[in-house]
Parts: structure tokens; C-alpha cells; sequence
């Protein structure tokens, strides 16, 4: 990507220097704002910009950017609409990176806003300095903490550093998205609220997370695509390296009328985006679970070469349940396992266990056995994926039952997803594979979903192969 | 429903005195059982039954049930399958109500359990004896501890009491989908498992929570079904009463045969199943998910009699996806809002805010408005349901939030059901909305879902009063 615009995007993410505008110590979201970056763990400096005061929580306020001494990487803006254009150019002349105007009352708020935000760009126009926004959260880093939401920090129970960039349009919505999922330990490398996208793009960042790395897979909520070719053209390329999970709301026509209320934006037709989607490699989430747990699977997980699923259940009933899912899906089939395959796994379960698959152990096994059930799995040329449906109401087994998942989860070759029903100690053994990097999932839909996923990219990079095969057999 | 088979039933849930028979202090399944029944809440005598012991656990021990004073009403026998025909005997001789027969090796283990099995059966056959089982977990009955399950204290998180009766033909996934729901406090009646059935059925259990004054909604788990026509006739009888939720697994060709290795069933043609079960009344599952969520929403608002939606939500993502979910529904539409419903909102919400449906608060949103936000929708003839999407990583609420919410999902006359995105505040309203009746889950697919199954329950039930009423001018 343009070396300029990975500068900006840098700025936005690693600042050095933080100016806050519109810093202010009363309860409001310009104070929420300051509060939450003075906690960043980067060792940056955070400062505020207010005329009215001399100082806000302790720290040296200055009455415009340009007074601060020394460089400003990113400023982050929260005045009121009116202001911005003013404090803009004031950060072109302090040649901060980047701003982000978190301030609303631009193009989302009729033809008036439209034209002060036009005015906005302009002002940028020619320098090296990026917008994100208006009307954005801003962003938030787990690794070191930058935080410029306005989400005081009691409210917002914040997820993990992990390796999912979440792009999105909607602000608030994919907060609660990325809290929903700290329940299971899902870890981001980076979330960007586009906001209006006057400037900045969701093809912009997803142009940096493409050679980001600590980013494995890049995930977006959108209701609009700002420029259609070149975003194609960008998650082409980008798919290639990283997976992309996109959920497009505003498919159907009164969620595109939704969207036009929520971010203005004209929402193309469905059937055309999913081709087109298709054909850059883009997996498509409806939902936001499917979002992120697609995320998961492929952020974690190789993609599925072939489709035949192997399932290994401690309880019948979720075993029939995830067959029938499998069955009924897209991509995925149910594995035969060859006569030899279930003499082996026979010396091994007990007498009432069933050797077909699902291979149903029962609750009725330990973990030595899971162990050689899927040695077994692993060596049978048959099978191309695992999925492990585990629940620890039973007798035996504790929360290493993790390590052992992993293990063969890691050794590769046959991509592994995991369904933990229950909570207790199966809630446990659920976080703990999270933690080692192994898709685990409580519900039997979600987890087989997370198979489809890898089974989708799979299918895409597999067929680019023998595309490229036939090209050069061709020359 | 017949009067002696009242009695049977009503001794699996409240018995008064209870014989464990193969109770033992060893750490086997005998002890779990009988410890887990010994710790019930409802003055019920619990007595070992061992030839071997003179006491367990500090409990007179018995060597045959023969021996025990006074009346038993139910014994629970966890021996070798070899010795339950003797235990049933002496059960009949006794005059037991009901044996459960938790032990395995029956029909479910090849020809010579299948035979045991008959022969079992025969044993109890014109005595007022009743069997349930063999090959089953029992029940579990929150309201008073009632616990036949071998699944260790520490390790099963247990469901508090509701209204929720749960029947099931898998023991040890049904268990697993009641704990993952205990986290969203969803409270049960009674848990069932049917084991092979060799003589008391799933039909048995229908008609009985059909009149069963703690239970709202029935909902089961099958594999196969015992004898369909009854199963039929009871369930078209019951659901003009009492919602019936049934997830059927085994409705793909794999998934059939993952049953026939399960319970042993040869699960019949799904298509078949599924056109039947629309005539009677029965709401359908896909998976465990919808079955505990449809249960929920069934038990806790009225059916919808009229499908059209409004969206009230605190994100505009969240509301899109949920527009778009409502509009690809079987059953569901998006209530278009008249211009003076618009009117009366806008002067409520803050000026950026959306006040098409959805109806978009944005987080700047205070309890008060909610309030009177509601009070618009409630009083909107063109709006059916309400579906209200909430996070509370916004600044101005609290857990009270739930009380707000209840207060008009309670006042009824449209149904409610509440989606609650994130974890902390967010996951506590979830919580209490639930203990005050108000179905609530915490993604949006699953919210939609459950407006699906109460309109599908209001279709069926419109549908039998239009035959009813045509049947009258007839007359």
C-alpha cells in the first residue's frame, strides 16, 4: 500500500503523541474519551486541547493543538460539528498524522452536514494529514490500550489482544459485538469504527491489515462499500495471505432501507455483492456470530482442503444434532470410516460406544482414550477435518482435557473445531482452547458453521491452485 | 390421561419414599445416584438397596427391596443388566409405582439385551408396576432436588426451577444443553430421559405435563418416535393448551443413522414428520438452541397473532442485521411505522436518532425515553410485536433497565422479546429480564428466531379458530 497512508494508519494505532480536542473534565463524552486514553499501556503521551482550561485530570492543557511542543502524531476531535473544520485546519498546520473526528453532525445528519464535511476533506486536501470519521468511535488497541471510544471504562468489559482487525461501520453495535465475545477469550489486534468515511476507508485498513502481523484473519461489518472496485480488488489480493470475513447488512430491501437511516448509504444488491464476494475469496458471515466465529476459525485453523468431517462426541444426542447440520450444509459431508478404521477405534472405546460416525465414546471415557481415538482420526486418510463435541458433566476428565485438544489441533493436517456444551468445567476446557489458539464454540450450530467457514476458504484457494495450474499447463 | 399412569408418573417426580437399589459406597454410578437423590428438598426417604451392605452412607441398607417397611414409591436401579429382571420382580411383588431403569445393556447392546428387555417388560405386565427405562439418566426435577442422574455434584450446574418440562431420548447431551442454559437462568420443570422406552413413551410424558400445573411448555428431544399416530393425536390435543417444541434429529440420511448407532431408532422420513408436526401444533427445532429458545419465548410471552415487528435498539449495526433476519423469516415482517407514529417518536429521541423501524435511539438514550418510546409502539396498531436490542456499554442505564422492559412485556397485548448484546451490565439485564419472565438472549439471530416460533404458534392457533368458526356457520 501507499507508504503515506501506512503512516497515517501507524499514527491512528502506534501513536506516539495523543492530542485530545475537546478534552474536558466535566462528564461528558470528551472527558470519558481522555480518561480512556490516559490508560493506554504504550507508554504514550496523552494531552488535552481545550481553550477554556489550564490544565484537565492533572495534565497540562494547551488551548490549541498547535501550541503543544513537539510532534502530534494523531489527534483525537470531540467538539461540536460547528468547531471541527476550524480545529482541522489547525492540525494541517501542526502536520499531525492523523485525526480522528469522533464528532457527529456531519453527512449523517442531512445536506448541511454533507457540506461541512466536503469542507472538512478539503481542508486535508494536499497534506499529509488522514481523516477517520466523522461520526466514529475511533479505535481501540488491546495490545496497548489506545482507546479513543467514548465508553466509560466500568461499561465496557474489553476484549483481549488477539490476531482479528475488526473493521466496522456501525460504532456501538460492534462494541457490544467484541464484549460479547470476551466471554470466549476472542482476542483483536485492532478495531477501527470507519465512521462517515469522508476519507479513510474500510479498503484502507484493510489494505494495512493485509501486511499487519499481528493480524491472521480481518473481519468487517458493512452496510455500504465505499468504493466497490477497489475494494474487490484489495480483498482478492488480501485473501491470498489472510482471510477475510465479511457480514454486508442491508441485504434485504428493508434492511437496506435500515441502513440508509443508520449510515446513509445506498446498499447495492445482494445477489451481486455475494458473487462478487465469492470471487475475491471474501466468506460471508449473515450474522454477528457467524462474524466473529468465522473469524475465529480462520484465524486459528487451516482451511479445510476437502470437506469429509470426522466427529467425536461424549454424548449421542449433540452427535446426531451436528450430523444433521453437516449433512445439511453447504460444503460439508459426513466421513466414512473405512471397516479397519472401526476395528481400531473398537479396541479402544468401551463395549456400548459406537464406532461409526460420530464416533460416540459416551460419557464413559478418559482422556486416554480421546487420545488414541484421534490418533486414529489423525491417521485415517478419509477423514479431512475433526470436529471434538465434548461436555464434562461426566465422571473423569478435567480441564486439561484442553492440552490434549490442542495438541492434535496444532500438529495440523486436519483442521480441528471444537463444541463445548455446557458451562462448568466444559466452560473451562472452552476458554482454555480458546487461549491455545483452538476454535471452540457452545452451541452444535456455531461449531459445525465454523467447519463450513474453513470448508468455504478451502474450496476458494483450492480451486485459485488449479486456476493456476491450467494457466501454466497453458503456457 | 389415564389415572393409574398419573400416579406412575407423578411417583417419578414426587415420590415420597425412594429405593436406590444397587446403592453403594464405592465412587461408582450406585453412589452418585444414590447421594445425588439424597440431597433432595422434598422430605423424601431415600433407602439403599445392596445385599452387600448392612449401611451406606450412614443409610440403613436393605437386601432386597422386599425388605424395605412401609410403601415404595419409586426404586431406582443401577445394577448389571443380568440382575434387573430379579430387582423387577421383587419391585412388582412390592408394589413399587415406578422403576427406573438406569441400568444399560438392553435393546440399545444387540438380539440379547433386546431380549432381556422383553422380558422385563413382561415382568411388570398386568401389575400396576411402571417402567421407565432401561438405559436412561431418569429425571431431575429442580423444584425439589429430585435427581436420578449419576452426573457428580460438583459437576453438573444444575437448572433452577420453571416452567419448562424437558423430554428427551439422549441422556447426557440433554443434560449438557440444560446446564449451557442455566447460564441465562432458564428454568425447568422437569428433566425426563426416556432411555429405550420399553414401556413408558414420550407420548406417556406429553399427556401428562399437558395437565401438569408447573408447566408452560413442553418441549422434547427425539430421535424417533414410539407410536406416531398417538404421539400425534396427543400432541394436536396438547398444543391447544400448551406449546409443544420438538427438536426431531435424524432428519438427514446420515443423521438417521448416526440415530439407529444413538437409541437404536430408524428415524422415519423427515418430510413426512415435518408436514405432521405442522398440523398438530408442534413448533420445530433445528437444533439445541432453538430448542431451549423457542421453549423460552413459548412459555414466557403470548403467541404472536399478527407477524408485524418494531425494532427498538440502542446500535443502528445491530438493528440492520436484525431487519434483515426479520425479512428473510418464513413468518416475520418489519411494521411500517404511519408518518404520525414518526412524529410522536421524533419528539421523544435525541435529533440524530432514527425514527423509521427500526427505531434507532442511538446510546444518547435515557431510561425515561425508553420508557415512553414504548408506551408510542405499544400504543401503534400497525405494530404486532416488539423486539428491543439493547447494550448497555452507553452511558446512562442500569440494571434497571430489565424492570423497564418488563413492565411492558408484561402488560401483554404485544410480545416481547428482548436481544442483549455484550457481557457485564448487558448480561445482567439479560439475567434479571429472565427471571422476570421476559424472554431475552444474547445474539440477534437468536432473538429473531424466537419471534418465528411465537408467530408460527400464532398462525396455527389463528388458523384453528378460522376452522372452528367455519365449522359453526356450518352447523
Amino acid at each position: 500500500m501507499d507508504e503515506d497512508k501506512r503512516e497515517n494508519i501507524e499514527a491512528l494505532f502506534h501513536p506516539k503523541t495523543v492530542a485530545v480536542i475537546g478534552a474536558t473534565s466535566e462528564r461528558k463524552f470528551g472527558r470519558i474519551t481522555f480518561e480512556n486514553l490516559l490508560k493506554n499501556r504504550g507508554g504514550i503521551q496523552v494531552i488535552p486541547v481545550n481553550p477554556k482550561a489550564k490544565e484537565i485530570l492533572g495534565v497540562k492543557c494547551y488551548p490549541s493543538v498547535k501550541n503543544i511542543p513537539g510532534e502530534v502524531d494523531l489527534a483525537v476531535v470531540i467538539v461540536p460539528a460547528k468547531a471541527v473544520l476550524q480545529v482541522v485546519r489547525e492540525c494541517v498546520e501542526k502536520k499531525v498524522k492523523t485525526v480522528i473526528l469522533i464528532s457527529g453532525g456531519f453527512s449523517e445528519a442531512g445536506p448541511e452536514g454533507r457540506k461541512l464535511e466536503e469542507q472538512v476533506v478539503e481542508a486535508v486536501r494536499g497534506s499529509k494529514t488522514r481523516i477517520l470519521g466523522p461520526n466514529t468511535l475511533g479505535v481501540f488497541i488491546p495490545r496497548n490500550a489506545v482507546n479513543t471510544t467514548f465508553f466509560p471504562e466500568e461499561r465496557f468489559v474489553k476484549p483481549k489482544d488477539g490476531s482479528i482487525a475488526f473493521i466496522s461501520q456501525s460504532g456501538a453495535s460492534a462494541i457490544a459485538f467484541m464484549e460479547a465475545a470476551t466471554f470466549y477469550e476472542v482476542g483483536f489486534s485492532a478495531f477501527v469504527g470507519l465512521g462517515n468515511e469522508a476519507d479513510l476507508t474500510e479498503t484502507d485498513f484493510i489494505e494495512y491489515f493485509a501486511e499487519d502481523p499481528n493480524t491472521e484473519v480481518i473481519c468487517l461489518y458493512l452496510e455500504k462499500i465505499s468504493d466497490g472496485h477497489r475494494f474487490l480488488e484489495v480483498c482478492r489480493k488480501t485473501s491470498l495471505k489472510k482471510p477475510i470475513v465479511v457480514l454486508k447488512a442491508g441485504r434485504t430491501g428493508r434492511g437496506a432501507r435500515a441502513a440508509l437511516s443508520h449510515t446513509g448509504s445506498l446498499a447495492g444488491f445482494d445477489r451481486v455483492a455475494d458473487g462478487a464476494f465469492k470471487q475475491c475469496g471474501i466468506v460471508r458471515a449473515m450474522d454477528e456470530t457467524e462474524l466473529l466465529d468465522y473469524a475465529v476459525a480462520l484465524g486459528f485453523q487451516k482451511p479445510l482442503r476437502s470437506s469429509r468431517i470426522a466427529i467425536l462426541t461424549f454424548g449421542g444426542g449433540a452427535g446426531v444434532i451436528a450430523t444433521d447440520l453437516i449433512e445439511a450444509s453447504q460444503h460439508l459431508e459426513m466421513a466414512e470410516l473405512p471397516e479397519e478404521v472401526k476395528e481400531k477405534l473398537r479396541g479402544i472405546v468401551v463395549p456400548f460406544a459406537s464406532v461409526n460416525n460420530p464416533v460416540d465414546t459416551t460419557g464413559n471415557v478418559t482422556d486416554e482414550q480421546v487420545d488414541r481415538v484421534l490418533e486414529v482420526l489423525y491417521g485415517t486418510r478419509e477423514v479431512d477435518g475433526i470436529l471434538a463435541i465434548i461436555g464434562l458433566q461426566i465422571i473423569y476428565m478435567g480441564v486439561e482435557l484442553a492440552d490434549l485438544l490442542a495438541k492434535w489441533a496444532k500438529r495440523g493436517g486436519k483442521p480441528m473445531v471444537v463444541i463445548g456444551l455446557g458451562m462448568g468445567l466444559t466452560l473451562q476446557v472452552v476458554r482454555r482452547l480458546m487461549n491455545l489458539g483452538v476454535p471452540a464454540y457452545p452451541t452444535v450450530r456455531r461449531g459445525v458453521n465454523a467447519l463450513e467457514a474453513l470448508s468455504q476458504r478451502g474450496k476458494y484457494l483450492k480451486r485459485l491452485e488449479k486456476v493456476g495450474m491450467e494457466d501454466s499447463r497453458r503456457d
